[in-house]
């Protein structure tokens, strides 16, 4: 099937040089994960620009927090630090299917600011590349879904159903923004999730979990370190054992994507600190980590697993086994999420990418966890992970974005909330 | 030989009132190293009360570290903030040997405040032991022998020869106090280093020498670790090869004292930093730690021997060959430093005590360095480790000595002094 005439003029109307303005102005707004008002109420406002139907709330975290699906969450917030934002167009005004585009504006922090060669809030456009903390995680799909309802209207097509940006805060410390968001009833039939993944089609996502361990020893002065208990010394043989439950949940994976992964469910640990003199046994470490959660696992039998290691090695020590490690779960809990290779939704927003570039886009597997898995498994919407941007660079110094990928991406969007619609 | 009529007499004159007193105000006054002027000060007119010549002096920090054998120092200091301090007594005033007592008063921070059951700077007595940070480490050694000399002069004693106290500052980070005080001139025939021993005889110690080490790794998301390098990952096994530098620096060490110890020159890291974030893959680490010199070793030969051992680490790994470690001696350099068991000091020390005690005192070599090094080294001065206290509480919370340590150090100095100079 190649583009039809409608698609081709919708395609057409697609205002490049305001997608990727707009898309700058946007990262030259700070939106760190508890920090995004101002990012959320400006949005809302080019929401209404378009004549979108803007519902733009406060989410009363403390209330949600009470919720048993509550997906977790690291940053303190108070409750007016927490902004939902749907914007939907009803298309002609008649029933139809509902196709949501999903899209976080929180992005991480900074990091170490010298290891940028470009201002992390410049949105500096460089050789046709765009920098900028959010670059591609993921400002540039919520943009480009944005600028794709806008050239759908511009286009004046007529459909029926509705497209709805649900633009969502809190995806980096586990998805209060999503889970907002469906608690409020914005739900649908489909949604495409706009997240970094090189315009390839990611059906499934493995999970994820974070964790603080405090190790207890018992100090002494080094020229006597015999007589102390060094906190780094067993943490090194905590590392030991975590290596080898990341080797052994590694093993026979059988699952279609995630499976042809080198390591789908990587255990790192991300933090340590221990001691604070040269000549000190230090008699307390801590380390904090993130484990993989496998597609389908629930993430109960991670901590029990991940517990039960740790616990095997404490009992097998003379020592941690009267000063048993500290184990906390902190942050968000992820789950995998899922839907089938064969999904009308993976099949149909494939073909349309055909129909622009010519190929079928690889179908691949994530081991990141995203808001796609509470779409799917809490609100049981069809979900796909879809967008601009290499997710090797989120998180980075000098993240970035290429203008052609996002203005690639708004067309994919264009084609697939069009025949979403009308199949 | 049994205590002649005349040192009961001087014995009986100590004022152990007196000393209990001073040594619980000297606590109160806090002198962590770098921060030594108020005692210094206070110690000074103590030294004045009892008509020894003193000795105030500020030292010239930045000149002193031109000199080729300055021994380190880790603090700030500027130059105001450093005095020296000998206060001497010249017995009836004519030439003869001239016995120094030496000991710092500048103590270790207090650590973790929450870890102690008495305020550190309280000098609590409680069951006949005084709690407070430098309490064994070693304002006790120090007070007790300004109190022997007291106890000399109070009781009338005509000898030959002087007695001097050297208060020095800076031994916790390096020792540039007695440093500054043998430049100044301060020297003698024989010194006794009031550290904690335990009351027994200690003429021989290890060195010790610290060391920071930057690991450089590459960050990645924790999804994604293998595209990452884990400078966890590398302190891990650079953590391993230490260990194994540590037990061939330990095999086969013959020395008469150091050899009877099972840990003689033990490699402690105290500190370890790495990451920020439970889901990144760390890019830097940095740990520090401290390494013994042993008995007669040249400091630089544990360098090179410890850059090699890393260096040999980098050139089997493939990211550390082309990321080598960054290595920096931080701190103080202490050599090893000893005098024979069978020197006439640490004869005389041990039949003092034995008049004192019936029992000739044990004589152990130490596993870490202290002054005694630049008195036997430097200038050429024989010296022995001998003071009250356990070393073990030394550097811990709720450091303590006990009273009758304390005055059992004093009467070995009187007899150690008296005879010493009468010899």
């Amino acid at each position: 099937m190649a583009l039809t005439g409608i698609e081709q003029s919708v395609l057409a109307a697609l205002d490049e040089q305001g997608l990727i303005q707009s898309l700058r102005a946007f990262l030259r707004i700070p939106s760190i994960t508890g920090q995004e008002i101002e990012a959320q109420r400006w949005l809302g406002q080019r929401m209404q620009e378009i004549d979108l139907a803007v519902d733009l709330w406060t989410i009363d975290v403390p209330a949600l927090q009470q919720h048993p699906a509550f997906p977790g969450m690291e940053v303190e917030r108070s409750q007016q630090e927490a902004l939902g934002l749907v914007g939907t167009w009803q298309g002609r005004g008649e029933p139809g299917k509902r196709l949501i585009f999903n899209g976080h504006l929180d992005v991480v922090p900074v990091g170490d600011r010298t290891q940028w060669s470009h201002d992390p809030w410049g949105a500096e456009l460089d050789d046709e590349i765009i920098y900028g903390r959010g670059a591609c995680d993921m400002k540039g799909g919520l943009m480009a879904a944005l600028y794709a309802i806008k050239a759908i209207k511009d286009a004046g097509v007529s459909l029926p159903g509705s497209l709805a940006i649900q633009s969502v805060i809190g995806e980096e410390d586990g998805g209060l923004g999503t889970f907002a968001t469906l608690l409020r009833g914005h739900t649908g039939d489909a949604a495409i999730v706009c997240e970094p993944t090189n315009l390839k089609l990611v059906p499934a996502h493995a999970g994820a979990l974070t964790f603080l361990v405090h190790v207890t020893g018992k100090s002494a002065h080094a020229c006597a370190r015999l007589e102390g208990v060094s906190a780094i010394e067993k943490y090194v043989a905590i590392h030991r054992a975590l290596l080898q439950l990341e080797h052994e949940r590694n093993s026979n994976v059988t699952h279609p994507l995630l499976g042809k992964l080198k390591l789908p469910y990587p255990l790192s640990i991300g933090r340590v600190q221990a001691g604070n003199w040269s000549s000190s046994v230090p008699d307390e470490l801590i380390f904090e980590g993130r484990i993989g959660v496998a597609m389908g696992e629930r993430c109960q039998v991670v901590r029990e697993q991940f517990e039960q290691t740790l616990n095997n090695l404490c009992q097998a020590d003379d020592w941690l086994k009267d000063h048993p490690l500290e184990i906390v779960w902190t942050g968000g809990q992820f789950e995998s999420g899922e839907i089938p290779l064969d999904h009308p939704l993976v099949q149909c927003s494939g073909k349309c990418l055909q129909d622009l570039t010519g190929q079928f886009p690889a179908i691949e597997g994530l081991t990141a966890g995203t808001d796609l898995r509470q779409l799917v498994n809490f609100s049981n919407i069809p979900a796909l992970l879809l967008g601009p941007g290499d997710v090797r660079v989120a998180h980075m110094p000098d993240e970035s974005v290429r203008v052609s990928d996002v203005l690639q991406a708004a067309r994919a969007y264009i084609l697939i909330a069009m025949r979403y619609l009308q199949q």
